[in-house]
């Protein structure tokens, strides 16, 4: 049994290289990605079993996207596929200063947004799993797709599995007071809350002076255990500054800072979570901000949203092992 | 004022290069293509002027597959750009013998899907135009489109525009007794029949010994002036015959057979529309199906569903000018 | 546990695209192939379970393997990473006619090649398998892996698994007489052979008047309750007829021949030996040379040496559905 | 009608993908660019319609550019095909610090390079427009082209079109005494005069002690009411700073300074023009230097000549959005 | 010094990849080609060695063209270079029946094209050589270009150095009158004249019921020892068939006929000359007519002009040893 | 005969495009580098003759390395081909901050590694030649290789060439004590040693407060003329900065620094021999570094391990003509 079950969508990401333009695109690139089985892909990278969770169209792109989950090393047995829904797309134009890079989402009507309560096996799913990850992404998709998040983190509850929720509102999905109302239902039932600040203030109006306030602000409000956050300086896009945070109990952890080369910036949250995820079940809030910071700007130096690298990358990063080439 | 005007959906098609799969593509070719743009821009080709009327979101997909419409040359200004609807798309797979060409359609809920009558000014789009171009694929993209293909036929014949509508039946979109009833009202207003003997029988329950006696089948049925249709030797995939063949008033004219060796199939039958409508703009119907039957074989040489070929190409197949390089 | 196991090596295969040579090479396209892997792989596309039991070099190449063989749906439980030797590899020169394709080794000293008895706990591995699948390949790999193939066949035997044994003799790989000493040792451990004529009679000195008599003959001698071919008809490189046939107590089953254009003949040989052991695994000596040879036929059909092809491809083979694009 | 007309030559651009360097090239990427194509093109971009007048060799690569143009949006009607002179090309290598990026023009003998007096209508082709934009270029590619020039900037002015002029001094196409002679002649037909420091010091012998000085004495000079320059810091090749500036009746008019990610540095400088046009085109200088600036500065983080951004990205440049992925 | 000396112009070729048309290129295919390059080519793939004589612009293509030279493994000590004229350029589009190949060529003003009489050295050239080759394209290039071949042919003859001529009429450099005049008075000085049926009825008036009339009436007229053809039957254009014929005093030679599946057929007759020239350097006509047809033939198989083939590849052919791929 | 001779193994080079992982790679692009062929490839860059000696497989892939050391300009007479022994390759993944670019050799067993005393004519070789260069990587490829390298060494003393040695100290192919005894033995062979200050110090313990004391040490120990070494500043992986500096006699040389934009860092300190020769050719130490630093500097912004850049560029850096585009 994986050590380590998420649960979310996945997209067939399709991208002009070299910063070209989908309006006068000749070809796209093909990548998979999707928040949860970003996370997934990263704790194995780090060592841990993971199995992620969906559902797929029984075409030959819901194919692509299992294929893609089974070479990232990551459980796919739980995944169901349907006649019934397309696959999720989106297209993205990697960006240069000072064009951000930007998305355009193709989503709508996906076997995974299609899920309903019920359709999947939780007993069964996360028997003997120690972590269930989730982000409000998922809860985002639909109605119903709420009520499956809940299902299943209510599950998780029930079984001692430790359960995070990764915020990660967007905006192109809902509007934030319905996200608000949603996820203020779901984040009860989490003990590790990772969110930004702004998003802390614009969906449920927590401030504060700094993140250990913020932090704080939303333990009280939801319970949780632990609140983690990044922190990037992004002067520009192909090269930023980033760290990790975290807050448990009145405690902040912080990383060292990364100086990262941007290759491909998407999935390096999610990456991040990974990390924490990894330093938590071995019940270190340090060595969670460290691995998270660690992985999420590795994340940033390959392409597509799988960060594909090695555990050893991420220890050569943590003993600040330099840039020279090995050989 | 262009002379013909065309009606339809396109889509953005994606590809995986040199016979590669869908389920393990790692970049996709990136063409547009749409039954009537397609034959609108083999018009364009044979040195007519030609415009396409369609509904495209007003998204970076949207503008790609304008912006290959007016590299193509075909006017574009009478599309209507919409933030309701995606862009629909349609992934391919090339085959070889024994496994046929595949097609992933992914297209509902498009911008073109969702026009409702009266969204087009027909009068001013017509004004001036001879001929007017429209495929049973339009009419299949939902009840309304249906209604407004019918509310353009009806214009275009009180303008004494010439009309011409390819049956282009495709089970992926709707059944049998549905197209047969929808398509029943509509090619009445058709003096053009483009349509296989296959699609008579199953449709309409029009048989006949030869072709001569199913077109003479439709025309009593519909009134149609003339019918038209293709003939394909396909042993293999990679290598067929084709030739093309047109009925009216009891007389049956036939093209030449070309030996076409299949670098891209789609749109060969849209190029074949295009050579038919250019020689029967001139009257000529034996011109219409050597034209038809020409454009429509060199379109199988060439990538992608536009018909880019020139016409001294299309001569040169007419006068049999051989395979040698010219140098 | 799988239904079938397969034991061999798989190496990275490095071919130049569009019929470009080695020797003023670019870019060269990656592939992973090996004669078991894509057995076990072809065995995934029919419904079956498979494993592919081998020794990889625990380095970015050998990792490489194991994603594509997770990906093709393989189970990679039984695979050994080692830091003890290299990756083995291939380079692939695609032919047209007058020249063959051809093929540069470069698989000396690998993983797979120095594995020896005892790595592998094949009691284990074959637990609750109905099927192991091994080739000649496997056996010329060196005096120590020959010794382990020996140690897997009986395995098999003692725990009522069924065996399949592919001759596949490589003349690049060792001299015929020792490939008859060593392997002559090994097939009277097989219920099914796989063999052509001509090495029969290169190795074995076995010949006949037909298929039915070398089969006899080969049955004879190894006490094999089936032997398999396959027949061709290559008059060129880009254009093949294929066939089936196989014998069993004196019986002889053939398939249809195929019609196949050539995108890529590699692993032809192996996905004909998934589709036998798939009608056999069903005690069904007619299917299985159907399905062998349907799946073989459009193994050429894909890049690669994985069988990327669908259960309905198969199914649309095996029912001659025609070559027009469904749409 | 459209708004603006521009005159000028447009070339194939071929240039090894990635840093590649030409002498071993094993395949170019393509692009069209000219200098005033470019700048219609960003007029469209920027919601205005406007037209390009040139002359194109009847071939597949005059047709590859008209192509192109059309898919930019920009009315082709008036270009001449002719028989006579071949098309354009320039290779382009792309630098890195400390190698400069470096241009092999072949662009002898073109089609453009032929034309002369007469075979334009000027009268016809700047009925209803608003403005008129040259450069330098086009009057450096020969003597009748310069008269061509001429022929068009009066017939501007009498038809009371606005004139922009930039200078564009090309040092591999003639030499700063020849340039000073024609291009003397053809400022005072100007209203914009768009040129750099370095250049007016080298042909006209204009200085000054800041940007004001100089442009006062280009305005003094040439009679133009409007002179306008780009600042650019550029210690690497792919970071750089840019801004703009114009001087009109005295008073002088910056833009915010721009931190930019080069892609591909080509056609900025027309892009700023586009820009200028578009302010100057409401009356509004602040309107001209802040659009031209932004325009300009995205240009770089697109590939190709021409300005692939959208008026949107525009705006959020001006509105200081910032560069998170929008999502 | 090299065995064999060849004279002309090599081009850049620059070609869309898979069928594509130039019209709408995105990217173009370098390859380097030159009818008496690839003959020398072809001389150093059969083991003589070979300098190829030249004029090359200073600049980055004409740098091109020599790495390529160098690469083959010919000699480029005599090619010139010289900051006067540009780099032949020629633009090719593959075809697929019923559509051919074609050619843009754009070679005018090349530096090849001017050179003069007294440019190369050719007592130095030719010292130790023991053959000369040379193609009337070189004469075709211009009145001086044909002025250097005669004083090459002349100072070959008088060196007691063999000299062969390939006729290639070109119809897009010079009409067939012009073309008689100048080859008629070059070809006395040519010992083995390559030339077609065709080519010497257009510009010769030489008739003949088979090719041994026509060879003998071109010997006698032009007093060459030996005249040399190749047969081509090409219904469709990706598999034609291939043979070789000569004629000597009166005795014809013929070689085996090859099916071919065409990858590039440019090059073609140019490795023919080179296996004409290998077997006559060994005085064996029979074994000229073999080695050109199969190099020939074999030059179809690969991309770019130049023959990429091995000797070992033409022992292949010439045996028969059949199309498997050997492993 | 050349003016300078290098001696060393050359390996193909493999690389997944786009900062891609070799663990899922789909293409690879090929370059081929060696230490000493990439200096031997430098100085014919600078106008220098020079001859690489080697040994490579009798294979495609030996005929790949010969062919790019053709296409360099680089003399290839004097390269033995054998039956014996691989073709080294090594596979590279480009790095980003905070990821190091990473190298994975796969070249034991190379015809290079199986160099043995005798094989090569030392007294032909450098008859003629100014200047014999090797690097430490040679001599690490195995016992005999070392004791090739001493026979060179000293035929060079012997002839009277001058020697350079290059230390690059390779932690993958040998450890430091092995090293320090082998290389202990070449350095008094040398003129010029070039030498990193920890590497001095990890293999000699030779140490010092600056690099001239450094030098200083290695020289009294080695009994060398000259010690140069390379100064890097390398905060991230896409840019660097760095210079030269030498030693001679007590005195110390310095380059200005370049600031660098990192295409491909491979091959720069190879570069930077070459210019380092160059100098030492005219006896100059100052353009010695100068040059050295040029042309290393410049190798970071071309792809591939050898430096394609031309003169005309070293001398642009070094009279620092800036980064704008020369048109």
């Amino acid at each position: 049994m994986p050590d380590v079950v998420t649960f979310g969508e996945a997209m067939v990401r399709l991208a002009p290289p070299h910063f070209g333009r989908l309006e006068n695109a000749r070809s796209l690139d093909v990548e998979v990605g999707g928040a949860e089985l970003n996370t997934a892909a990263g704790l194995v990278r780090l060592g841990r079993s993971a199995a992620w969770v969906s559902r797929l169209p029984d075409d030959p792109l819901g194919r692509l996207v299992a294929g893609r989950v089974r070479e990232a090393g990551v459980d796919d047995r739980f995944v169901r596929y349907t006649p019934d829904g397309r696959c999720g797309l989106y297209f993205l134009e990697f960006g240069a200063a000072p064009r951000a890079s930007s998305i355009l989402y193709d989503r709508k009507d996906s076997a995974a947004a299609r899920m309903a309560p019920g359709m999947f096996d939780w007993g069964t799913i996360l028997a003997g799993a120690k972590w269930f990850h989730v982000t409000g992404i998922t809860a985002a998709l639909g109605a119903t797709a709420a009520e499956v998040v809940g299902e299943a983190m209510r599950s998780a509850r029930a079984a001692n599995v430790r359960v995070s929720f990764d915020l990660n509102y967007r905006s192109k999905l809902w509007p934030p007071d319905e996200a608000a109302r949603v996820l203020g239902d779901l984040l009860p039932l989490a003990d590790l809350l990772i969110a930004g600040e702004a998003d802390a203030e614009l969906l449920f109006g927590v401030t504060g002076g700094d993140f250990a306030e913020v932090a704080a602000g939303l333990s009280d409000r939801f319970e949780v255990l632990v609140v983690a956050g990044t922190r990037r300086e992004a002067p520009v896009v192909w090269r930023n500054r980033v760290a990790a945070v975290a807050w448990t109990d009145g405690a902040v952890y912080e990383s060292a800072w990364h100086e990262v080369e941007v290759v491909d910036r998407l999935g390096a949250g999610d990456a991040y979570a990974a990390g924490l995820i990894h330093g938590l079940l071995d019940g270190d809030v340090q060595k969670a901000v460290d691995y998270g910071a660690a992985l999420g700007a590795l994340k940033h130096t390959v392409p597509g949203d799988l960060p594909w690298v090695s555990a050893a990358e991420v220890e050569a990063v943590l003993n600040g092992d330099g840039l020279r080439v090995r050989r």
